[in-house]
């Protein structure tokens, strides 16, 4: 994300997840965001619409890359081939690792919040298995193919903000690995 | 769950899902549960704690289960191979298909239900991957091999209650050769 952001939007956010941190998402309010990061409220709503979307803005870009990315995959690519190729397209996004880790954080704090989490990457799934399924997967296996894929995604991710990886890709490759050693 | 429900609680249960599926769970009263299944209040409240409790009092007992049956897998069965021991256990606790297949629509029909949903099923899957960190397997290893064998859950399960497959047993083998069949 962090490529994207600059001046008082890239405030407004660290100044969102610090806030969200420490007081709790439920507890702050959008004044308490703008005050930190030195801009005012209406600023603010130039950027987001309201506080959530500082967390989840990005979500259905993502998903539109992933699914792009596995309709443009190789028509010979085995459904789980052409949907790791479109968690990889992921390395595109995650870029900045502090903000992930905030962002994180922060949504790990407040149980509504992870509840959203879980719903958008069960709504990212499903656009994986449609993906599969327009390349010809049978339900079943573009159903499969993107949970071990979102497996993937996950478990990389976490690797790479819990800092067992200093690399996103390279982390990624590493829950690959595993995912592709279940017997 | 049919098997454990009689008179009383089994109207309360059908009463239940009929009204949330109906008018929508957030509009449906302990009330109005209890004058359709022709018992006072009273006698709701000495079944469930609440109206949400009428769809989720089962997953503590069934996290139990899977993971009392992964601890108990021989020694020498893989991560995967123990946990797919925990799902086929589910089939103790899955044998009433119109019972799951009504309180898989009232869960449907509302996000807040559905969010939950997801959360019941995420602690599930963090329960299997103690399970099977408990014996032995790695961090990364047991984490994949709980998300494949929720896969199997998940998707033998939906095949079910959508009766692609009559058999809840034969439902689970059929979304393990797809898991096993990922390449």
């Amino acid at each position: 994300m962090g490529r994207w952001q600059s001046g008082a939007r890239e405030r407004l956010v660290m100044a969102a997840l610090d806030l969200y941190v420490e007081r709790g998402f439920d507890e702050t309010t959008v004044a308490e965001i703008a005050a930190r990061a030195g801009v005012t409220e209406r600023t603010f709503f130039r950027y987001f619409a309201d506080k959530r979307e500082v967390l989840f803005e990005g979500s259905a870009l993502l998903e539109q890359l992933v699914v792009q990315t596995i309709a443009d995959a190789p028509v010979d690519a085995s459904a789980f081939d052409a949907a790791i190729a479109g968690v990889r397209a992921t390395r595109e996004f995650l870029v900045d690792r502090d903000f992930s880790r905030r962002r994180a954080a922060a949504i790990d704090a407040n149980a509504s919040l992870r509840e959203r989490e879980l719903l958008k990457l069960a709504s990212l799934r499903d656009g994986v298995a449609a993906a599969l399924r327009a390349r010809g997967a049978d339900e079943l296996t573009a159903a499969v193919a993107a949970d071990a894929a979102g497996s993937v995604f996950h478990h990389g991710f976490q690797r790479w903000i819990r800092g067992d990886s200093e690399d996103y890709s390279a982390a990624l490759e590493q829950a690959l690995a595993a995912v592709r050693g279940i017997r």
